[in-house]
């Protein structure tokens, strides 16, 4: 059945019954619910008084086709790229608010899938769906807002201001795998099925690092930001925010396994410049690192170090201290 | 200059620009905000600890067309729909989330124009804009999500399903002109300048009722929601989170006169299921209605009763009390 058959209030009418089932009570967002879904906005009073916001948007045959992930994993998707975010603060995710625009010939049972996945990681992290928006649009594109708190009672949060001259850097498990998933998809490549799982998961399921960043900011750590726009983007935009430069050790960088395999000739770029990888990247002093790696379960591993030079670029080196040149850089949604 | 030119980033480094000079240090919002444009997420620590938030795209070709509307009074509007919805619940806006998706080929110097539009009414209202997201799109769509806090310290709020029977409703201000305008610019009507001008002004830069909301709020009504879907529309939800009827005096509802001139056969319709107007309807006992009119600065007009009768739905009578039948009522975005 299409959405204009029973139009937009009885899509609403549907979602809302499957959200109000996904929200379960006991959660602590959802005990601070004033007024939720179905009002003109929604009402709450969180414990924390320090607020965290963020909002992504993912547009088909931009961001995604259809040919390539499925709706309940676009779903997924769509808030675990806004969690991430949140990761990145170190915060605590607490609320979404979902704006979607649907051409009036998708499926309705196309449109619940996408909300089963949403629902199914906002329930992992007992974030409550308190609102939004489902237009008409002659493409189909998701808008989340994702609302959430600081984890400590400080308020103190990782930022992308923060890194020192003498810092190491850091990323936590391997990169590379989410890229390697788009090159399979978007060129029909055939691996073997583990290892083709392996990528393709990476790419269309990604999971956000919500504990890793908030165990981060428990220990200190004050300079971090989430792989979205590559390894070699992401630490751009920290040298840039923190005025200071970055030598990066391409031959320190945790390849993705799976990657490496798939693609061995090219594993390394799509680990640098790939994207959507969704770890997290940090900095802190050298005194900072073992502490952190003791505290968390995933690997970390230092890829380079924050300078006091050349601010606002990356250098790249090899293990021997060589400088290091690659094609491309980063993810621009311009196509630049 | 197109967009596609300078790409994602420095689009957003101009934007950037643009909204960190138009954020004034002196307003409370932006006194609150730790971590503003730039990072991953915003951070904020507000005062009143009841929170609010609400989303609203508007979607080229849907919800507006640039044939009609300028793109500096499209950016007005784009955060002036949301404003409403805090207006709605009596609170006030305090911080803007701008996601939009643009076409390749869009002019630089209009989406500076569109961001030129929300600073205005932003500014206005001293809300501050701590983030977004800017998106390549084949269509030009705005996403806005606006926060905001309660406007009294016990975090009351107008809700949609806080109706009794007996309550008496009203809407403020005049009904009608949105719509009107709207008819205009889709037909390409002629009327006298200064109508013309009113009526257009009403459709692409509508005032939220944020004071009036607010007002309602201290002068202890607890029942409102704006007319966006149109003024039967917007009754008919009040009826159905209510769980009462509503009984509707077409002869009483203040029609905008700019719109009986322009259209005096069709302008009671046009009040009635135009929509748009972003006025406030509201129920309350009718020991209140007094208090509220004295205490608003707008005219306040009683256009019907909220009954025990029919639930979730809305009866439309005439002056002498008999029944009286439209042919539409409210504005589906699927187009049922």
């Amino acid at each position: 059945m299409r959405v204009s058959k029973i139009g937009e209030f009885g899509l609403i009418y549907r979602l809302a019954g499957l959200i109000s089932k996904a929200n379960r009570k006991t959660w602590q967002s959802s005990r601070q619910v004033i007024v939720g879904l179905g009002d003109d906005a929604a009402v709450w009073r969180p414990q924390n008084p320090y607020q965290i916001a963020t909002v992504d948007s993912l547009v088909e045959n931009i961001h995604f086709t259809l040919r390539t992930i499925t709706w309940e994993e676009l779903g997924w998707k769509s808030i675990a790229v806004n969690l991430s975010d949140i990761a990145a603060m170190g915060g605590t995710p607490r609320y979404a608010l979902i704006s979607i625009g649907l051409p009036e010939n998708t499926e309705v049972e196309n449109v619940e899938a996408l909300y089963r996945g949403m629902i199914k990681i906002a329930g992992q992290h007992r974030v409550n769906i308190i609102g939004g928006d489902t237009v008409s649009s002659p493409f189909l594109f998701i808008s989340v807002t994702v609302l959430g708190t600081a984890s400590n009672a400080a308020g103190r949060v990782l930022t992308r201001s923060a890194a020192n001259p003498g810092d190491r850097v850091a990323v936590t498990n391997s990169l590379g795998a989410s890229a390697a998933g788009l090159q399979m998809l978007l060129h029909g490549l055939k691996f073997e099925s583990k290892l083709a799982d392996a990528i393709r998961k990476a790419h269309v399921t990604p999971t956000p690092r919500i504990k890793e960043g908030q165990t981060l900011v428990a220990k200190a750590v004050k300079c971090g930001i989430d792989i979205s726009d590559g390894l070699v983007g992401d630490l751009t935009h920290i040298c840039e925010m923190s005025k200071v430069g970055a030598r990066l050790n391409v031959d320190a960088v945790p390849v993705s396994p799976a990657a490496k395999v798939c693609f061995p000739e090219k594993a390394l770029e799509l680990a640098l410049t790939g994207g959507e990888d969704y770890e997290l990247l940090f900095t802190a002093p050298t005194r900072v690192m073992p502490v952190v790696r003791k505290a968390l379960a995933c690997p970390v591993t230092v890829v380079g170090e924050i300078t006091a030079d050349h601010p606002g670029k990356v250098v790249l080196v090899d293990g021997a201290g060589k400088p290091y040149t690659m094609k491309k850089s980063g993810w621009d949604h311009f196509g630049q």
